[in-house]
Order: C-alpha cells, then sequence, then structure tokens
C-alpha cells in the first residue's frame, strides 16, 4: 500500500514548489518586494527558521527613558516574513516610558505579563484611550494612530506586542522630529513649537540644523 | 436577433446583483463594515453618484494656518466606497502651511495644480525627505508617515491630492498631543516637550488637563 | 487661532465617517460580512472597546487533557475585528495537551509565559518541525498546517498565541472526525482507522453513527 | 472524557460567531458590502448552500450566437460569497460563439468538456494570444482583458471556467456600444466606427439615440 | 493615422512593465516571494503558457486508494502564477476515495464531470456537510476545512476542482500522522489514538518512529 | 540623553530591512513579482524617488486622435511601486478624444485642472454614466469598465487621472481588435462588425490578417 500511495504523493508533490507557500522564511540576503522578502529553499527550512530565542531575555532599560524594545520582525526572525505577523518584548524598568510613536504599517496588541502599564492612543477624531493595564489585560492600538506605555508599577514592567504584519515600522515622534537634519525653521512651521524647544530637543537627540 | 441575443443577457443579468459590483456606492444611512459602507441599491446610482463638484471652488484660508483642505472621501463622495481610492483638495494662501500629519490608512500622492509647495515626509528610520515642487510636480507619502506642507510660492497654491483609501484618515500631530483632555503630564512624559511648551499649545488649540 | 484651527477641523471632520475606519468595534448583533462583522458607531465606542481582561486570569484545566484554551476572538473582544488580529491564552496543567488542530483563517505566534511547551506543526509536504520551547521563546505556525502543543514541565505552563485574524477558526481533529454524525464507514473509508478504532473514539467524544 | 472535552468545547465555541467565518453563505435579501454580501447565519445554513445543480443541464443554444453562459455567481450560488470563486458553464452549439468581452473583477480559467473551443485574449499590449483548445485542455484569461471563444468542432462544444471572484461582472463589448442609450455620435467619437455600421448593430441590438 | 496613433501608443507603452502585470508567468528557476514567483518577461511569453493539457488524459488509479489527483498549480503551470485560481483533475476509479485532507491556502470548488461523487466537509464548529453529487452538479469546499471524495458511482468517476489561489497546498491528514518520522508517542499523545493503530498505518504510509 | 536614545535606536532600526517597507521604490532592473517590482536598497533612496516632473509639460497633441496621455506608472515613475497609488496626465486639444478603453488593473478617478471635459463608462449591466465635467470637477470610472474622455470645451482641456494600483494597464478597444495580427475573421465573428468596418480600422492601425 505505501507504494502505491506514494504514486499519488509522487504526482502531487512533483515540485517543491507546491509546499513552499505553506511559509515563506525569508533569505535576507535575497531582494525584498512590496510583499516581503524572497523564500529560502524550503529545502533548507528547519524548525529554527520557526523559532526565536532573543525575547526571551529583558532588554536593557539603563538608559533615559528606562524602557526597551526589542523586536521579532522580519529581519531578526525570517520565519514571520509573508505571514502577516510578529512580536516584540517591551521592558519598561521603575520610571521607563515608550515614548509616542506609530507603526505605519500594522494594528498593535499588546498583552501585559509582569507588573501594570498605562497604555493609550489617539483617534483621527482626536479622541484620547487610554487605561492602566493589569497583568494578563490586552489592549489594541490600531494602525497609524499615535500611541504610548508608561510603566504604572513600582516594579519593572514586562508586555509582549504582536502586529499584524512582519514589518509593521516604527516612527517615534521626537525622533522623527528632532533626530535628524530638518532644518528647525520647517519643525517650528509645521508644529508651532517654540524655537527654544525644537532647538533644545534637536540638542538632546543628537538633530542638526 | 435582438430578443434572441437579450435571452443570454437575461440568463446572465438574471440578477441585479451581477452588476453591483462594478462599484458600491455608500449608503451613508447603512452601517460600515471593516470593508467599508453597505452598497445603495444598483438601480438607484446615477451619474451624479460618481461626479464631485465640491472641489471646484478653493477652501476658505482665511485662518491662522492660511490653508484649508477640502476632502473627497467616501462621507462627502460616497462613489469612491469600496474602490481604493479618494481625493482632496488643498489651498495654501501665501504664508500657508498643512502641519505635520499623517495618514494612518493610505498613501498619497500630490500634485501642484498652482505655484511652489514645499513638502516632505520622514521615514521610520529618520531620514527626511523633501524639495521645493512646481506646478504639475507630483510627490509621494508613504502610508502613515509624518509629512507636511508648506506654500512656497508668493501667490496662493493649490494641489489635489490621491490617496489609496476612501477613507485616508487624518492624524494632525498638534491636534492629538494639545486639542484634547490627554492630560499635560502623560503628553510631557511621552514627548519630552516641556510643560510651559505644553500648556501653552492646549491653549491655543482648546485642549484641557 | 484655536477658533480658527477649528474651522480647518470642522470641514476635515466633517462627518463621523472620517475617523470610522481607524478602527471598527464589531456590533456583534449586527450582521457578519466576508470582512467581520459591521461596526458600532464610533461615538459609542470606549477604551474598554479596545481592552479585553478575559485573558487575565487562567482557564480551567480540569479536564482529560488537563489544558485551556481562552480566545479573545472578535466574538469575545469586539475590538479586533477588521484589525487582522487576535490572541489567545493556552493554560496546560501538568500532563497537559492542545490535541493536533488547525486554524483555517490565520497564521498563529506562540510565546511561552511560564513553563515549557513541546510544540510542532506539520507541513504540507509532510515535514514535522518541533520543538521544546523554554519561557520567553516564540514559534510559528503557518495557516492551516496541523499542529500541536504538550505541557513539557513539571508545572503548569502558559502560553499566548497571537493570530493574524481576528476569528482565526480552530478545527480540532479528533472532534471532527468523532464528535459528530458523520457515518462511521465514511471516517473509515478516508481515514483508514480501524473500525474499532473508530467506534472507540466516537464514543468517548460523543459522536453518532 | 467526553464531558470533560466538552468544557472546553463550550469555551472555544462559546459564540456562532466563531465558525461563521469558516464560510459566508450570502444572504442576497440584506445589503451589499465592497467585500460581498451579509452572511445567512451559520444555523441556518445546510449542505445544500454550497452545492449548486445549475450547471447540470445545457443552456439553450438556440439563438443566434448558438451559445450560452449559465453562471453560478453569488446571485445564483450563494455558497461562494467571500470565498473569492465563481463557476459558469458555456454550451457552444456548432457554430456558437461567445463575443469580445471582459470580466472586469477576475481572472477566469476554462477547461474543455466536450468538443474543441478556439479561444484567445489580448493583452495591454495589443499581444494576441489564441490556440485551439482540446477536451480536457485549460485556458487562463486574465482579469480585465478582452477575450472570445469560439466552438471549433462540428458538435456542440462544452465548457466549464472558474473565476477568481464571486462576482467576475460580464461587460460583452458589443452590448456595452449598442444596445443601450450612449449617443451613437458618442460611440463614433470614441471607436471611430462608421456612422452606418454603428445604428446597424445598435438596430440590431436594440441600442437607442 | 496609423502613425499618429502610434505616437501615443509609443508612450503609453514606453516599457514593457506596463504590460507585465496583466499577467505574471512564473519563472520557475527564479526566487518565490509570498505573494508567488517572479515573473517571466512577457517578451518570452507565447500563448503556451496559458494553456495546460495535462489535465486532458486521466490520472493513474491503479493503487490502494483507488485515485489519482493531477494537479494545475503554479508548479505545474506556470501561467496562473499570480492570478488567483488553480485547477486540478481528480480521477476516481470504482471504489476510489480521496482521503480526508485540506487545502491550507485556498477555497475549493469542484464540478463533477463524470459518475457521481459522494463528498463532504466539517466546519470549526465539527458540523458535517456532505451530499451525492451527480454529473454537472458543483460543491464548495472552504479554506483549510478536513474534506473528502468518494466514487459513489459503478464506473470511474472525473472531476475538475478549481483553487483561490495559484498554491493551495494539500495536507492529508493521514500523511500527516503517519508518513513521516513524528514520534508514535507524540501523534498518540495528540490524537487519542491507541498506539497499534498508530504503529499499524505507520508501517503501511512507510512513516518511522 | 542622546547617546542612550540611540542604544535603543541601534536595537530598533538594527536591520536596513525595518525601514524598507515604509516603501519600496522599485529596481526597475530587477525581476518584477505579481506584487510589484524588488525594492531598490533603501540606502540609495533619495526624495528624488518621490517625486516626478514629467507631467509638469503638456503632452504632444498634434495627432490624430488631439490628444496625449502621459502616465506616471510604475515603469516611469518608481516611487509608486507597491503602494496601491499612480497618476497620468490627459491632454485634450480642441476636438481631442480619448478613445474607449478599459484599466484592468485600476480604478480611476479624474479631476479637470483646464477646460470641460465629456466623460463617461458603460457598467456590467450596460448602463451608461456620463457628464460634462468643469474645471475642478471629479469623476470615477470603476475597475475594468469601458470609459471615455472628450473635449467638451473651445480650448486645450487638461486632467490629471489617478489610479488605485501602481500599474493600471491600459486595453484601447480599437488597438485591441484592430493595431495586431488578430484575424479579421475572428474579429468579425466576435463583434459583428461588418468585414469592411474592420478592413478600414485594420488599415488605419496598422493590424494584418
Amino acid at each position: 500500500m505505501s507504494r502505491l500511495f506514494s504514486l499519488i504523493l509522487v504526482i502531487v508533490f512533483a515540485s517543491e514548489a507546491v509546499s513552499a507557500l505553506d511559509f515563506c522564511v525569508a533569505d535576507l540576503k535575497g531582494p525584498q518586494t512590496p510583499a516581503g522578502y524572497t523564500c529560502k529553499s524550503p529545502a533548507n527550512v528547519t524548525v529554527d527558521d520557526f523559532v526565536f530565542s532573543g525575547l526571551a531575555k529583558a532588554g536593557n532599560t539603563a538608559n533615559l527613558i528606562k524602557a526597551a524594545v526589542t523586536p521579532a520582525f522580519d529581519a531578526q526572525f525570517p520565519g514571520v516574513n509573508g505571514l502577516g505577523l510578529s512580536i516584540a518584548r517591551l521592558d519598561l524598568a521603575v520610571g521607563g516610558v515608550i515614548p509616542m510613536h506609530t507603526h505605519p504599517g500594522a494594528n498593535e496588541l499588546l498583552v501585559v505579563t509582569q507588573g501594570k502599564i498605562l497604555a493609550g492612543f489617539i483617534s483621527s477624531a482626536n479622541s484620547v484611550y487610554y487605561k492602566t493595564l493589569n497583568k494578563g489585560e490586552v489592549m489594541l492600538f490600531p494602525q497609524g494612530l499615535l500611541h504610548f506605555q508608561i510603566n504604572a508599577a513600582g516594579v519593572t514592567s514586562v508586555a509582549f506586542v504582536s502586529f499584524s504584519s512582519p514589518n509593521p515600522g516604527l516612527q517615534i515622534t521626537d525622533f522623527a522630529f528632532f533626530a535628524n537634519d530638518l532644518p528647525s525653521k520647517i519643525v517650528e512651521t509645521t508644529t508651532f513649537l517654540d524655537d527654544a524647544q525644537v532647538k533644545k530637543l534637536k540638542g538632546v537627540l543628537g538633530g542638526t540644523n
């Protein structure tokens, strides 16, 4: 029976290609496309392409925001390529904050696994939605909208955040305004911030012009 | 021949439904779905559902930003529902500016039809891309990224901006930070702006807390 | 300034519809569509539509599989509607197992938050990918492929699983074969299982015929 | 065991909604959306929603084109709603022809099940691809491109055509030009056809103006 | 006139790229992407890229399941690449059966062209939908759900099955469980099948461990 | 602070890949995929990839249709690759006409910026929708449907047309029927046009056979 079954198997799986689109592990050395990276040959794929260990330890929060974001996006975890999903770990030490930011390419779903986090987002209609989340609670942040997370516990808080894309992008407003060479004059004209404020934050964040 | 042809016609177009998905003009009184509004019955659709005259005249720029955005999104122009496209008109008087903002739901393509516009966007990598555009020049602003437009002419400038969604959304950073009841303390913690700066702009834009 | 700014605001946000597609919180009493539920009116949406507390406590594992799956899919957590994301919590007591199953509608990404889990999936090419995952490790399970999770620790293990759809579906193979009225004869013909085996499991799982 | 398993079952399938998106059988009396019809309640769905018998008998080819198209699109076969697939049957009597047409909403895949068919399409680059297909042969017609089928056998030919949409649409060029009230003057200006030719075909196909 | 028309033609079709996305015939030697294979140059495409003759003759049913599946997926029929469609031929000799399986990547639509077929599927809610189909009848099998086909005629039955993807995948449950090196212990723990049953089918299907 | 912030920046933007999918400027020398061209390395992208100047001047209307279409599709404007948008400029001299055509791959949105244009389309149900548009008025043309534009002013008219795809395709009916080697006999059989009419237009447009 086995041999005859196999005949069918041979017909149906005549090409490696048949199984390739079960998944498309990124070939990070290949070109990118609007739909993601080209695929590693299925013949070379192992279970380790589907497992990521980089979120097992805490990110380094010894910085001024007392927080760390550790991504498992396609560039770090090639298995997510083409699957419409990725994940990251947030570590927020006491006093830690993830500054106002957006993900241009994905919706986000956060689950607190340690501590308490004050999290919120602002809609296109400028409505504000925020709440303090306890361990095990989940919150959504729709694609492209400004949001933030602040540690609300007296201990380090941890969360895992899933995204609806293997490459959600990340635009931190302060970095976009102050950490590059966009002329201060343009920043001021388009944000109504005072010149002194712009210059101060450009100084802190390493921006020029 | 006509009668016999018509027999086929009757079979093929037996249901109004067949033609409905050529287009799906929004029934603005119906419920919305993740894919847009429910469709107006094709029997009630006329050419006027596909034509919008609201962009023919200039928006009112007699305001402090000396600029106006006139949208033809699904809520104003129900014909775009489900078609992955919409449009708006920008009027920028002398000194006019469209402040830093994002469209969470669409890419944007701007064409200048009068005057000159200095336009730019900032990528997730904090790179800045900006240029002064002359009449007839086109510029892209990818989805969810911060961007701005400033009149660069000594006269009123006008542009039409197309979007890759019937409802691109619009989040003006200043409005998101300062024009609602998000507590100043949270704004400051998540933006590193000074308290005085936050309070000043909350005052100007009508924010509270 | 505030008043004049607001004029623009009024033009741009003339319709509630503009902000609606930032998100589309499910109206669970409305009809479903191929793209999900119809949307609750944005005017009635509060932060609680974006927060889910049901995963904060452990599922009840006092059953023979010594395991529990607690979903936060659209039917439980209406905020995920239309966002291409959902989440569930797995609790695996000592000896616990999530039996072979598929999610017809989504890719899955698991992160272990307590204990150790032996997890694996089988591809269309019948290749097997499995590994024992420690706390903080992440594993992918591509859409529609058979997979399983087994507690590999001497204590209760916990994981959060994210999905690339608000409604991933769940088909447990044993339930599909043995927990309904599909005639034993058909089950045997299409699975090559022995009659005694089919009858035994139909008995255990409440199937008939 | 059955009872305890069922506990899980109850948790996981707590809502009818969970299974609903396995499929979304069209409620033809409900509204349409850009993604298709609203769904019939899963509780009322039976196997007959997934089976269509209307293609079992030949269409009536006693007409001047000696051909018939029998569709199983969403309006005829509500089970295809939301599934990205539909099907139709072509009957071509001796001398039969399906005139030049496009499907604005779907790619098409034809398989000949009786006789021989000369079929072809024209690309955007005006290249022509045509061939005579024998029984069992398959041909593709990309979305939106002009194509035709002509009986090439001395007997009736039959084919089944699948589409990549539950509602592919159908625009027969002759009907679009000549079977409505589009003024002859406009037809002539935009097609370069002679006035006599336009008037003749308007007459045959029942067009006016 | 021709020459002047051609001037426009030259402008509009200045690049080969314009016509490329009418279709994207797979370059099977190129890399794959999450959206399919890279495209063969349109200049090298001929009608034979859009025609497939491999389904014209019956598959070999001289095996124990007395059935054959002959696919025209992207790997066999490169023209379907990127078109969201593919097709296969089923041959079921007397007593033939296509065992329980899923297509992780596509919905399926079957049309019987010879004989009678008993076909069915099982939903996420464990409901069973099955029926005996006569020649010309059509049945749907939603993506990722277990389904089967059994010859119900005293003669060979034939069907064509269309899929909503150029690469639907195929996971035969018995092959996934018993035709690889997944340890028997894991199979038993995750399926509740008896050790003897698992060992027996592993023996038949060539599995190890 | 800057240095410590930068530590986070380094973690989050560890790979160039993270920012790549903000946009995917086409590498026109690379292969195409069903989702578009492969991406130019983000490191080599400049603002000029997002700006297109080719629509700033009028197309040459010194031809028999007295009209010109100047496209900014992906082949001309690589920045639109993957963004679901493109644009073109229409110039219609006095008496100018854009003949009946379809875009197989995109919806279209036209805005008149000079003069007056009589524009219309025909639905799958053969309904005609047409109107004379003034400067600043906008009209929609759904994907794949036949449409046309005719200058309705005593001066040159100009419009910008946006598309819901970086590569909408363009099939001009007359060119498809008469400007290639499709045999006259087939054209006549599938369009019901008279032999003299077909031969005449083949002559004008350079067709053969």
